[in-house]
């Protein structure tokens, strides 16, 4: 067995990019710029953003950080969304989820300029990678596939399936897998909180995919021999052993599967590193102006 | 066996269309208006803009054809493109496909204003269905969506693979499926060339959605009893008692598969049909601007 070290891979990808930016910026080219918009100060949030603002400076990128109270207006946010679309010093920027109940979330989303767009949310980068055009993968799952690159392991004709069908994580991940690419080429099933038959898809599988955020989901009697599996799930489950208060819990539980299997992830320090390295090879990419002018 | 008579349900749907347009009018609204260019003399396309032009008849819509030749070039096709979007007469329009290779289809699909692009096969279009937005669904997929709500066919949690990943109907057939919908809810398998597996999927699916171009590839064996299968596949077979020299053959043996379903869609008069008529439904929602001002 094998265990996927998300984030070894995240830390040389982190400095893969940085030695890129400088050549860049050596060569008298922008340094990227990340912009994040946070309101309120909800816990997971902040963390996240946190997270992002700090591997922007591994990166050598420029990051800029908008906070609002979780009081702001959609029109003042919406308002800031304009303003970052036509601030050229601004490469991509993303709007932190979730925002709160007052505030259209699609709304805000489709009013990203979608070449500014690195989440990859916007209803036009969605169809692109959808139809297999160039355009921003929304982070996940491209690190899902930059970790299957990475560990070598063979998809094309396997069976995967994937647990979960949300837009950000379920369905894209299953069009990428399915695509004529490499990894891809994969046979992908998705099933979700209606599939009569999940426990026997998944016994199946080559590769499973989990993203339904069910701590211990996946258990050992559904996985077999020499399986892949990519655990997505990260919820937070109260842990009075840790500082915290609480821990990450993955979809999958790791004890009772991890020996079955040929490749896993670990919950944390698996999957998690590279989605936030994913936003930050956009965010070169948008400095660079790899995929739209 | 129900044979489903995709053939009376168009014609019934056609009806219906027509009798919400005459409402329309003599309610002094406009009379929608489908433009559709046709490039070259395919015989294959010729045959479906003339059948689309009936159709639109059949709905009381205006419809106008543009016609090419095959040496006419990029920049003269995507002025009219052009010209179209900013027509406010035509409410939607279609570039017949294939176009002569010296011209990117791609980008002349881009080109059309997502708002008239009642093919649903701009990005934002194929972007808003993957998410589950409003939008102009492509033709085939929404087609095949009817038949099944029409039919009254159960999908929730059902096991259904779809033969073939094109982005016309493999893909949108698969995101479709899986959607917190009805029909939809589905357990969706997406095979193609490269699945190692794709007779056993088969064999194990409720419903199986054929689309890979090839006649008589889904046999006997492959389906199981109580299957629904809905067969998009219509390739030309040079056949000497037909008097056009050939005869629309199916993905599906239908003479092996049929008695072993529950639902099968014969070839012609099943998927076919309904495809045109989706993209009078799609038209009908564009002269009332029903999905975008």
């Amino acid at each position: 067995m094998t265990l996927i070290d998300g984030k070894a891979v995240s830390a040389q990808i982190k400095q893969e990019i940085a030695a890129e930016v400088e050549q860049i910026v050596a060569a008298g080219g922008k340094r990227p710029h990340l912009a994040a918009i946070l309101v309120g100060h909800d816990g997971g949030s902040e963390t996240y953003v946190a997270n992002k603002v700090k591997a922007c400076e591994a990166c050598g990128f420029k990051s800029s950080l908008i906070r609002y109270e979780a009081d702001v207006t959609e029109a003042e946010l919406l308002a800031k969304v304009e303003e970052l679309n036509q601030d050229a010093d601004v490469d991509g920027f993303i709007v932190q989820l979730p925002l709160p109940k007052h505030i259209s979330e699609q709304k805000v989303i489709e009013a990203i300029d979608y070449r500014k767009d690195v989440d990859g949310f916007h209803p036009i980068n969605v169809g692109r990678l959808a139809i297999g055009l160039p355009c921003y993968v929304s982070a996940t799952p491209n690190g899902i596939m930059e970790l299957l690159r990475r560990y070598n392991i063979e998809t094309s004709g396997k069976k995967c399936v994937v647990l979960g069908r949300s837009n950000i994580v379920g369905k894209p991940m299953a069009t990428l897998m399915m695509q004529k690419t490499n990894p891809g080429d994969a046979t992908v099933t998705v099933c979700h909180s209606h599939s009569k038959d999940l426990k026997k898809e998944c016994r199946e599988a080559d590769i499973i995919i989990a993203a339904i955020g069910r701590p211990d989901f996946v258990t050992g009697d559904m996985v077999k021999e020499g399986a892949v599996v990519i655990d997505v799930g990260t919820t937070r489950v109260p842990d009075a052993t840790k500082k915290s208060g609480f821990r990450l819990n993955g979809d999958v539980k790791f004890s009772e599967v991890a020996p079955k299997c040929s490749f896993i992830t670990p919950v944390p320090g698996g999957v998690g590193p590279m989605t936030i390295v994913s936003l930050m090879k956009n965010t070169l990419l948008a400095g660079k102006k790899a995929i739209y002018q």
